[in-house]
């Protein structure tokens, strides 16, 4: 029986992280750096075999905005130097000890970080997650598994060959890293099973492929990326700084995760605070999409419909609701929000206090932009994904989220009576 | 069309989990103390039950480990109390500030310790899971679908109305404890798809079970109880405690999964230790089953076939191999352990520190039992299975691993630019 490229490359990651589980900070941070060094020596090449991925998503009818995803140039590439850089600076999680205790039977128990093993990444066609993924698993310990789209197969294949070589010259075991070339549908569902190999599986990228993932893998996997997130202006807000957080919620990178789909207001102030805001969102061609209540204060815009809850538009479109109060918004939010980010406008202190205990979701924000959901701002340095889920890691996810833990125990001959 | 009974339940258990997040630590203390005493007035009733649940699988030929395991008496039920007691005098995980920092941009992080939400268990025939596994979600502020198996569902059906009854008295919201009644193996496959109402599952019982859940749920899973643990006799080893350890390891409690299957022992000690530990396993009957070289050393013994190194024995067989050194015990217990406790006896302190650094387990021990990997051994004061993955929590699984965290960021009007 042939083994299986998936088999093969499972094996040999999942060998190659008990090395790398034990490889010292030094010999990583010198792989980064290397890494790096060979991105740049290696950008014509990355480039040219972009090109021709270029060319085949052309002919495919690849949209505008999946193939400027898809596309590298020296500036992306440089873009991809300094995650390396950044990643290379951040503390080595490893062997961290996270608590330690003495039993009465006299015990020594110790509990210390190590890394999860083999990560598997499913991805889709932005070529710079091949870089970002594989320095996050290596700074943490982790052997990786790349399983990338096949628009960027053959960028993927330059990047992945450039940043592996030069990371095992720097004295990373051999096979820490590893690309699926075989960009088939099989390749993927056969990741999501290879239990034996891979210790978690991380989707990045559409609401399609996530759910695909958390769906169909046996692997263990952690759900990322899906925002329907919110901002409620509860009546005691300022409403001039409300507008300023609602607009940066909102427009400011309308793609993302962390940027809101619905603005929910108090009935007390909407009279007030809806001119403002659609004032502003009309200067930035924001669609706004509202309810009763709303179109009553701004009868020009379009009626919401019960779908327009529950969708992340990813774009220049705002639901707006107007709510009794703080009860009526949070039971809005928990009842179509993701889990992912949320924020109330409030100078009410007993408001932010019920808002902040009760809405259930990653990051719950008093008087600030839900943008700020992210890895870089909130200090990790880096992050592979934000996780949508409760089990292991929530929200923005850096060096820390890609581990786990053991116990070391010492004794002097105890025995279980 | 008709609501499913998980469904029903699970939108109930959803609903009142987000009021028993927020629920006081008098409440749930006082909720465990009134479960004590109703299992206590109420023990008749549940005698009377379990007895319908034993005429039953007497009838259907279960066999008496089986009946034994479902069976409940009078001392049966106080210790099902005493677990109560034991998890009501425990702290309350939840509320627990895990960090907090401030960003340059002024935003304050705070890092807070939340509920899971909603936890599906899913087991079998051993009516004590149930009031165990309600009282450590009700405490961890958890709501708790219980899915126990056929044999024992009068026997369930009477102790969570018991219980369930008593915590609703004591203010714990209503639909926090729910079991369901049904016990076709549709019910079990329809929770492992409740994405939307179930937030983590946990199966609790034989490997079948485990695998079944965790290959097939869409629901994340936390992966409990496959113990194939070994003890390895390094040759500076004090042959004499090692003997007590190694027969402590597997006679105590052989059906356990902190029992050890595989003794590996040096090649230069072999001679001295088998013919030690063989006398000492020959009083307890165990049946050994060695390697070729364990046979030159001990020719009476039965021949260990590859099967045996792979296998749970859960029983009085031991597996014993000789082996070169260190590194190969560690290559061997890396190849065919999974990932639950290991211990080496040695006084050679390289040999333990390469031990515990290279072997993956939950919990890796020198000089003593793997008998101690469990909740109360480790001083967590209960636990809800021991966990063999790697993702969310590794090892012992006390209140905390039961538990999530979110982010709760105070602003005054930051935005991102």
């Amino acid at each position: 029986m042939n083994t299986s490229e998936v088999t093969q490359k499972g094996k040999a990651a999942k060998e190659a992280s008990q090395k790398l589980a034990l490889t010292s900070t030094k010999i990583k941070n010198e792989a980064l750096a290397r890494m790096a060094d060979a991105l740049d020596k290696n950008a014509k090449a990355i480039i040219d075999a972009n090109s021709i991925d270029l060319q085949a998503g052309d002919k495919k009818g690849l949209s505008k905005a999946l193939l400027d995803r898809l596309s590298i140039d020296g500036k992306r590439i440089n873009g991809m130097i300094e995650g390396l850089n950044v990643v290379k600076s951040l503390p080595d999680p490893i062997g961290e000890v996270l608590s330690e205790w003495k039993r009465p039977n006299g015990l020594k128990i110790k509990k210390v970080r190590v890394p999860l093993g083999v990560i598997g990444i499913i991805y889709e066609a932005r070529p710079n997650v091949t870089v970002d993924s594989a320095a996050l698993c290596l700074k943490s310990g982790n052997a990786v598994i790349l399983r990338g789209g096949s628009d960027a197969i053959q960028t993927n294949i330059e990047i992945a060959k450039t940043i592996a070589d030069s990371a095992y010259l720097a004295g990373i075991p051999q096979g820490s890293i590893q690309l699926i070339h075989d960009t088939n549908r099989a390749t993927a569902e056969e990741l999501m099973k290879a239990r034996e190999y891979v210790s978690v599986l991380i989707p990045r990228g559409g609401r399609g492929l996530i759910q695909t993932v958390v769906q169909k893998s046996q692997v263990p996997t952690i759900e990322t990326g899906e925002g329907n997130c919110h901002a409620y202006v509860e009546k005691t807000a300022d409403l001039k700084k409300a507008v300023e957080i609602v607009f940066n919620a909102k427009v400011s990178r309308p793609s993302v995760c962390n940027a809101i789909e619905t603005l929910l207001v108090d009935e007390d102030i909407a009279a007030d605070f809806l001119p403002m805001v659609k004032k502003k969102f009309d200067e930035a061609q924001v669609e706004l999409r509202g309810c009763r209540k709303t179109l009553k204060i701004l009868p020009g815009i379009k009626a919401a419909s019960d779908e327009d809850w529950r969708t992340e538009f990813l774009g220049l479109i705002l639901a707006i609701k107007v709510v009794a109060g703080v009860d009526e918004a949070i039971q809005h939010i928990n009842r179509y929000g993701t889990l992912h980010s949320e924020t109330i406008m409030t100078k009410d202190k007993k408001a932010a206090k019920k808002f902040q205990d009760e809405i259930d979701a990653a990051a719950v924000y008093v008087n600030a932009s839900t943008r700020f959901t992210d890895g870089f701002e909130f200090g990790f340095g880096a992050e592979i994904g934000i996780s949508t889920q409760k089990l292991h890691a929530r929200g923005p996810m850096g060096l820390a989220e890609l581990t786990s833990y053991k116990y070391l125990i010492a004794g002097n001959g105890q025995i279980r009576v």
